[in-house]
């Protein structure tokens, strides 16, 4: 199976993360991606640095700008006196449909969701070098059937002008929106144990693209105000969106039985194409603690989506530290791989 | 001129403030309440507790399910493993008409606007006696012509089911509607650097209480969101909002002009009492160096507003710890008293 990488990737290294009032260390460390690379190598990947795309394909899904945001806050933030290394958030407008701010922290504030998401000197080209590694795992499946895109930062809590969750371009998204254009009808199937909520909020008007999510339910549970089953999608777009939360704690059997009826959706809808938001956290071993998903489940959960019998993009999403990331990687591309 | 303060006020004390990604001290600390005790004193003023008005004309302002969280959610929010001292939000719904959240964080992230509102055990009492202060006094204002509320925690950034910027419960709001509910006409003026956007929120759609503040332009400058001179209220409620921002340094002068203006338009409204918002941060040494307002400028400030010739209730707002709060206070009262 091919897999795509950049080195560059890996230059941002967020510092603050703050959870539950207390201020921890990033789980989006750069050494996931080192994890990740070995475990993909386990499982017999060539892994190629991707070409690049240029930004047209992200503007196809974020705005002129919050991609303009991205790449100059960091320089403004840094030029107000007591600045901190990195852009952080400290109020949220209470509806977004109040006017378009010019100061560099109201700015955070309009296009940051919450405190997960701080932005350094490096973000924007860590954030655009893995979404370039998105689009060419997509062009690599439509030939090979299948390919992997080691995606980090990930995307998926990414709205169309909105960061959140460690995530700053929707890189699934984004790989989904350049198949459609190649005249496909994409599925994204967001196996993470969090909601994708950026990528239903980028699509939940439209029904060009179906995006199905299976995850720990939100009423305890990152990202807490979308993943909701009630969510169905709005206007056009209504019936094309499918939240499948499930209660915190669920194992294999739950997770796999979530994922068939996520699977007939996704038959339903004649997809011809699914792009799947690989995260591994859903593993009983996760800092997050959110499913019990096991080593081997990852392997079945892998096989199932293979029986669906499409060209499949697997876009890395989350996955925290344990001793068992790279396995779980390793055992799902083997399982999908069908050893 | 009587002056209304309860002890229990001062058992707030915020221990985390996030500013430009930095982590401070609080600038909101319970000694502000001594030392504006001090002015109103050196003012001549006799300082009463208030009696207990009970919740509801609280509950006049606030709705009930963000007074229930303003008292549950600190041991809710303890009760999490891991869980800091401090209610503080991590991450925030971008858009207010999702679904009411149940968990903690969720809460957290729907009813506090930022991080400059963490919530302790204490912070309940603190926020209710201070609106019972601002009852009080606006009770005198009608006996005597004029009173003074030593509000602390202030009150102008908290909306209807919101806390924000140091605020919780907001006392000049709850004393305006208290007067309404008496057969007044109220106007608030907010004479704080910062705008009065919680306030500005709550009667935005009403036309029965004016709501007028001068500050330093949101351009740059906390709110951000809020504060433009294009907000003039919302349906019945259209024209009965004037903001009067004001560029970054500007001081005595174009203050003044700023408060003639705000003057005329509470002529105008036919307003029977004015509820002044009375932040003392405009001043040349506040620490958010907004305006550049001198401590004998808070003395014609004082005068001009005694001029309007109706009754008078002074709600502190902000204003924070430097050689001259005490002061200007003082010169402020004074100055109303025509000395």
């Amino acid at each position: 199976m091919k897999a795509f990488f950049d080195p560059r990737q890996k230059s941002h290294d967020p510092q603050h993360f703050m959870a539950r009032g207390q201020r921890l260390p990033s789980p989006e460390a750069p050494k996931r991606a080192d994890i990740l690379l070995r475990g993909a190598q386990a499982a017999g990947c060539h892994v190629e640095t991707p070409p690049d795309h240029g930004q047209a394909p992200i503007s196809a899904i974020h705005s002129a700008e919050y991609l303009s945001f991205l790449q100059t806050i960091h320089a403004r933030w840094r030029a107000m006196p007591g600045a901190g290394d990195e852009v952080i958030p400290n109020v949220h407008p209470a509806n977004r449909t109040d006017s378009y701010p010019s100061s560099p922290i109201g700015l955070a504030g309009y296009h940051q969701a919450d405190t997960a998401c701080p932005i350094s000197a490096e973000t924007w080209h860590a954030a655009y070098w893995s979404a370039q590694t998105a689009l060419s795992a997509s062009e690599a499946a439509l030939n090979d059937g299948v390919a992997y895109a080691l995606c980090r930062p990930p995307g998926h809590h990414a709205f169309g002008d909105l960061a959140g969750g460690f995530c700053f371009l929707n890189n699934a998204a984004i790989a989904a929106e350049h198949l459609r254009c190649k005249g496909l009808r994409p599925a994204i199937l967001d196996v993470d144990v969090h909601h994708g909520n950026g990528t239903q909020g980028i699509f939940y008007e439209r029904s060009d693209v179906l995006t199905v999510s299976i995850h720990a339910n939100p009423e305890a549970f990152y990202p807490f105000y979308w993943g909701h089953g009630s969510e169905r999608g709005k206007g056009a777009g209504l019936g094309s969106n499918l939240n499948l939360p499930l209660a915190l704690g669920t194992g294999n059997d739950g997770f796999i039985a979530a994922l068939e009826t996520a699977l007939d959706r996704i038959t339903c809808f004649a997809a011809d194409v699914i792009v799947v938001a690989l995260g591994l956290d859903a593993h009983e071993s996760d800092p997050f603690q959110g499913l019990t998903v096991t080593t081997e489940g990852f392997g079945a959960i892998a096989a199932a989506i293979k029986a669906a019998g499409k060209p499949t993009v697997l876009v890395q999403e989350g996955g925290y530290v344990s001793d068992d990331l790279g396995a779980n990687l390793t055992r799902f591309l083997d399982g999908y791989l069908g050893r």
